[in-house]
């Protein structure tokens, strides 16, 4: 083991393909269904949504799947990214374990959003569409979709959920800098955002909600299609490129994770680095464990039932089988947008049933008290949904501490926090509160779930 | 010439020494001398104020001057930083010219200043200082030392200059999660500040305010010490690890520099990135360009006086032969904090009165809309200092178009622009304007050069 902090490939270990566990799961995924047939849906459904190379990947079962060269052209910018080793946060923890994470905040948008936005902004482009549509809960996907868009010559326009829209101007002026449309969601530009008003005016928004304004205007017109910044296949596969590199980073450290640690809302930040390392521990039966990170006020994995469900509010989307708080859930207003999701990717969700995943939650206090103690000593100040994993990092080390084992724990920084900065005020001002879920709200949302079983069913 | 992007040297190649042009300049620097008795300051002087290492370098003579390991360990963490060839940015200007650019936006605090802050707050410790004093203007130079004072276990007090802190309430969040404590300049904290409160209420503060509330404060306790963010020689002196690196550079990019472009405003970032290059101009008769970019609201080089003065506004400070817009000049609250100084550095004016520097003003419209432009082609937001930088390169660059030149244009983009969406928001929304300085103000604050003049005279 060298004394190294980090550990950085030159561009020629850029990898040249994403990694799929498709091909690789113990037993295949449910299929994804059509909410109107209930029958597996085929590339034709899914045509209106997205381009034909991303419904491809969707539905692929090829193990590698090959980086366009000019999406590799635009991650050279940043990619590989720095793995490093936390020495100082070690030694202020006075822990004998040996804390590794990989940081993707070094993206021109600051988080690793950036990596699937590069491609989806390219497949889109090369098919020929104008425009795209997405949603985005703290604007990390957003603005990255919104840099992409600008580097291939596409429109963008983005639902930013409600609450995240207000607490985060800053994100929305980076969209709109990068030349993007920014519209708060519930919006009244979509019958989708007019039904939630009609309801609740005061809606805080979700990502739910969001999704569906945001399929309903792509859906619209020929030259529009939707991209989603989370949730899918295609989007996990293109989160890969994490976990590809840190593989041969860990072995650049000579060390090789005991943990492995990301944050979960959708689940594209954990898939990307947890994946590449399950691949392993399928291969080469490791026991290496690895922790979603879920906030208590919206704990999918932790509390949720497993079942077909839809991705959004409105019920646009097809159904997909995952872990689901039920998809009218609205989670509360805390401070990790990029978390306030109602499902789960089904890949996650599917390795998680099968046992391979321990999801964790945590509430917001400590996992800001986390991201300040880590920016103290790394001098990096993380994202609020980075801060999750940052808390069960340091619980780890805390843990190896106390019964004096040296474990090698990865977490993935997913993104800084230069743009959350309010929530970092309002944490040290000692104006934010731990926040629950709402128990009865949950039980409803899961209450539509045997219903659709039972559709499903017949 | 390859067709790379991004031109990344490996950890072995991070400087070992930086580079003191002081050993090289054609005719020496005029002496520092004591406000009180006019003579050259001693290293006795300066001690009340910062430690002996750093009061070595700033008289030092010598070429080289070793980095040490401490502060190497810690600039491993993001140096070498990247070099860019903008190959986008050529493609939608339609350039013959090969644009290159430095980016210091890496480093954790976000700009250049990260570089002299922690080798600052390494000497202190050495020698056994508890508590440093600092003025910051936009916030980046503050919210570096408040990182590096972290680091090295150092208690930091800030004095925001009043307009950036009412305007970048987030970079003094950043600075507070760092744990530094940040104050608005001017303050009725300290003598100086209350002074000019006296005067003037609604003061908005000037770089040369806040240097004298927070020399007051240093000088008042035997534990503190103060630290500049720019101007003097020993802070220049950091700054080269960029233009060392970026030689290496560009003989990986197989190509050389016809013209370096920075920004300035107390003169770090421009000497950090065109001081090593002057050497070899010095050494190989180089016929390159060095352009240094001042706001027009604040045009030192361009408009002010050679002569001798002070560096702030209380007059605290020694007096130094530099160029000047006169000591009690406060610039317009434009959005560059960090180019809102009264004064140069004496190296950098030194060089300009020499010939070896070209300065040139631009405004701040034509500066975002450069700095929009950036963005989109380039996927990095700036921040509003480096803008000007931006819009000189791609100035040039259409200069090159029009005559058909293919010329290697190499600019610092000194820092990324998280932390000044308000400003791009701003601008974005048709709320800005050109700001021109008060003539009438300029002309009262140098009418007391003379008599400082006379007074060294007699």
């Amino acid at each position: 083991m060298t004394d190294s902090i980090k550990y950085l490939l030159d561009e020629q270990h850029l990898p040249t393909n994403w990694y799929n566990i498709s091909a690789d799961l113990p037993t295949p995924l449910a299929p994804v269904l059509h909410p109107a047939t209930c029958q597996p849906i085929t590339t034709d459904d899914l045509a209106p949504i997205f381009p034909r190379a991303i419904i491809e990947q969707e539905m692929s079962l090829e193990r590698e799947i090959e980086i366009p060269k000019p999406v590799r052209d635009v991650y050279r910018q940043w990619r590989p990214s720095p793995l490093y080793r936390a020495r100082r946060l070690e030694k202020a923890l006075d822990t004998p374990a040996r804390i590794y994470y990989k940081y993707e905040g070094v993206s021109p948008s600051g988080s690793h959003k950036t990596n699937t936005a590069i491609a989806q902004a390219f497949y889109n482009q090369q098919e020929g569409v104008k425009r795209m549509t997405t949603e985005t809960g703290a604007g990390q996907w957003g603005s990255s979709l919104a840099m992409a868009g600008a580097l291939f010559g596409l429109e963008i326009v983005v639902f930013m959920v409600r609450v995240s829209f207000d607490h985060k101007p800053y994100r929305r002026a980076l969209m709109e800098t990068f030349g993007a449309q920014c519209i708060a969601s519930p919006s009244s530009l979509t019958e989708s955002g007019r039904a939630v008003l009609a309801t609740n005016p005061n809606s805080s928004g979700s990502l739910g909600i969001a999704i569906s304004e945001a399929v309903e205007l792509a859906v619209q017109r020929d030259d529009t299609r939707y991209g989603l910044g989370s949730v899918l296949n295609h989007v996990l596969l293109h989160q890969t490129v994490i976990g590809l590199e840190a593989i041969e980073q860990m072995a650049m450290a000579q060390d090789y994770p005991d943990m492995i640690i990301a944050c979960t809302g959708g689940g594209s930040n954990f898939a990307g680095l947890a994946f590449p390392f399950m691949r392993e521990c399928f291969q080469r039966q490791l026991n290496t464990q690895f922790i979603a990170v879920e906030p208590s006020a919206c704990p999918t994995l932790t509390k949720g039932a497993f079942a077909y469900d839809f991705g959004d509010t409105a019920h646009l989307t097809p159904l997909v089988k995952m872990y689901t708080l039920g998809s009218g859930f609205v989670p509360p207003g805390f401070h990790a947008g990029g978390l306030r999701y109602h499902g789960m990717a089904p890949q996650i969700s599917h390795l998680a049933k099968l046992g391979f995943i321990q999801p964790r939650i945590y509430n917001q206090l400590e996992c800001f008290a986390a991201g300040i103690q880590f920016a103290k000593a790394e001098g990096i100040v993380p994202a609020p949904e980075a801060n999750h994993a940052v808390c069960a990092a340091i619980d780890e080390a805390n843990k190896c501490r106390i019964n004096g084992e040296s474990k090698a724990i990865l977490f993935n920084l997913s993104g800084h926090g230069h743009f959350d900065m309010q929530a970092y005020m309002d944490y040290q001002a000692g104006k934010l509160k731990d926040l629950e879920y709402d128990h009865n709200e949950v039980a409803l949302a899961l209450s539509g779930l045997p219903a659709i079983d039972a559709a499903l069913r017949t």
